[in-house]
């Protein structure tokens, strides 16, 4: 019996995964991961905003609009993105060699995705890749050594592999859920330079699958900031095997919101991965606003906190300076009365620094114990705007020297 | 007869200024500065949109909207924001003592503007202001030392001190202006962690005062941001004594443009040393946008590009990483059309480094030239999005180790 740490993307039924190194890494780690499904597979997708989307993405896009698909390869160490009109030609050239590989139905390149992550601007090595693909396709495995050798093999910056399981159900009804994750840098809303693949056995249709996935994105990896760089690679694509034995999602409805809950409940355990790692991170930033007058506001209430670099490097100095989060909610642009703004620092109800318009007085011990949550690896704060009944989370994560580092001597 | 470099804030007829030490600076620096004019001035001023302005800002908008003044107060190393009903009183107290000294026309506290700036959420050490106003009363100069020394007392993390100067018009139509400045960290626009008092002796009501003020600040610190994070002590003051023997301006047409062009001018010089002073900060950026669809959208991309922290470090890095600054006009939200993008790096024309949508190729010789523009200390970017007529200027600057060590443990 497999303990839970040991189950993620190919435990769901009908999936395998192989991985490797192809020579986009100068350093020789793994750089190529192909993910494939025994059966085309009911397919949804959500991209990057940006306005110049990497030329995986737009061929991803452009291929999940079937419902459809069978495959994932994607490459690290190269994002593919700013690479103009041979860039959508190389990512053509990953589906199609993939698709050559036996296995796929009728050798359609359509029923394969493409993704790319790494540096920007240079041209991918198409030729390593394709030769990398023919080389992986000879060892498809599933299990937890193929799994993680998977999450690492799409590490860019990431210091750990980050992988999620969940399951609902029990008996015939039994739906199972795994995936894998990326991303540490350019770690934006809407999204990021962010990969995940998920996996799943449920029986569903495409059109239900895709509102799933967007509830479930917009609840977990657009409401997590790095560094508020939106990336032109982002993608979250999950792929159904209906090898499971549920009756068919067709509608909205209970079993829709229960497959929706786990898979949100799988997107923020990877999302919450992605700050931990946060390029440089020594500490997770979690904001909770409450009572915002509208969800719109408490989400920029929560994207200005985390993304000002003041409440990053005071929390990098483990600095209760409480001033620089009520003045990133002053300039969010939500509804704010000063009178009615409260704020506490730490879990569960914290330590009251602002109440109601007004600096809390620290008592000796209460100064000690917000010492003591300022120096842990999670700092919560907690807003309360008093204004109406909109919450929201978001997760961020400090700034230090060392993501200037990183960032300063990316691409050399 | 003095050179151009010890012109300023009592270069304009009618002003005088003290300034000094009073205890709220543990380190014994500068931290009070009094200005005051002979006579009641038309006085117009621009403030912070934050939705938790501090105790002073509150008082000074309050006293502004009189349309007349004369003295400003301010205090350094200490912002009397986030402080409550107690700081408004404090601000107040600063008010009634400057006008309790001989000068002020019926010893009237409203006009008198007070202005803070420094650690936020602690109570104003108010008894030591108040001493040192009456201190300081004593000893109001004109000239290049006074001035300089009024622009020491209003730093706080500033490595530099900030003046400016400029003159209109000869004769019996000469108008002069000048100004002072602090700012470096906390600077985003709308406006920053900033002050900005200016003189003048132009003959101008306050309402085309007003009119000018606002169109200066669009232009200059409206356009700067360091870490994006808008203060709530954001103050831009300027005074008008009416000494000079212009006619007065009353209405809008040519004086008026002129006044305010030379006005822009000033605040652009300002806005610009600022950004060279920002925390950390060892090289500025300047990003230009030309010809995007609408103002708004122009300003957007400005903004972004100049905000990102993966451009910021970039630049620190020397990396001409020219991928990050295309993809963060890309998430800004403005109108963009790749194959109409283009990107150039450096003065003038620069080297252009994308094209229409593709990446340039560069040559050894623009490789060479690439490098040395980025070790310069000002780092231009181009962006042509070939889409309308829009244009804009946005400054801000590198994102260093310094920056986080500065702010990582700025109140300790």
């Amino acid at each position: 019996m497999k303990t839970l740490n040991t189950k993620g993307l190919t435990t769901p039924k009908g999936f395998r995964v192989a991985s490797g190194h192809c020579g986009v890494k100068a350093s020789g780690k793994p750089d190529l991961m192909i993910l494939v499904a025994d059966q085309p597979c009911a397919v949804a997708g959500v991209f990057t905003r940006s306005k110049l989307p990497s030329a995986p993405v737009i061929v991803s896009r452009r291929h999940v609009r079937n419902g459809h698909a069978q495959a994932i390869v994607c490459n690290s160490g190269n994002a593919n993105a700013a690479t103009g009109q041979a860039g959508l030609e190389h990512a053509a050239r990953m589906c199609a060699r993939v698709a050559a590989e036996p296995g796929i139905e009728r050798a359609d390149p359509r029923l394969v995705l493409p993704c790319s992550t790494g540096v920007t601007c240079q041209p991918l090595p198409i030729e390593k890749i394709e030769r990398g693909i023919t080389s992986l396709a000879g060892g498809f495995a599933r299990g937890g050594p193929a799994d993680a050798a998977a999450a690492r093999a799409i590490m860019t910056t990431d210091l750990a592999p980050k992988q999620s399981y969940r399951a609902i159900g029990t008996g015939k009804d039994r739906i199972q859920l795994g995936g894998i994750a990326k991303g540490s840098g350019m770690i934006a809303p809407n999204m990021a330079t962010m990969l995940c693949f998920i996996t799943t056995d449920a029986r569903i249709t495409p059109a239900m699958m895709k509102v799933a996935l967007k509830r479930s994105v917009d609840h977990s990896f657009n409401r997590i900031s790095v560094d508020q760089h939106t990336s032109p690679s982002d993608t979250v694509l999950i792929m159904a095997s209906g090898a499971a034995s549920n009756p068919v999602i067709r509608a909205p409805g209970r079993a829709l919101d229960r497959f929706t809950d786990a898979l949100t409940d799988l997107c923020r355990d990877l999302a919450y991965q992605i700050a931990k790692d946060g390029e440089g991170a020594t500490r997770v930033i979690r904001v909770r606003v409450l009572n915002a007058k509208t969800q719109r506001d408490a989400d920029r209430i929560g994207k200005a906190v985390v993304d000002s670099p003041l409440v990053k490097t005071a929390v990098h100095g483990q600095d209760p300076n409480w001033g620089r989060i009520t003045t990133a909610a002053a300039y969010s642009g939500a509804a704010l009365v000063p009178d009615k703004l409260s704020l506490s620092i730490g879990p569960g109800n914290g330590v009251s620094v602002y109440r109601r318009g007004q600096p809390a007085t620290l008592t000796a011990a209460t100064s000690k114990k917000l010492a003591t949550i300022m120096a842990g690896a999670e700092i919560q704060f907690t807003l309360d705007m008093g204004l109406g009944q909109a919450t929201t989370e978001w997760l961020g994560c400090d700034l230090s020297r060392d993501y200037v580092t990183i960032n300063a001597d990316y691409t050399t």
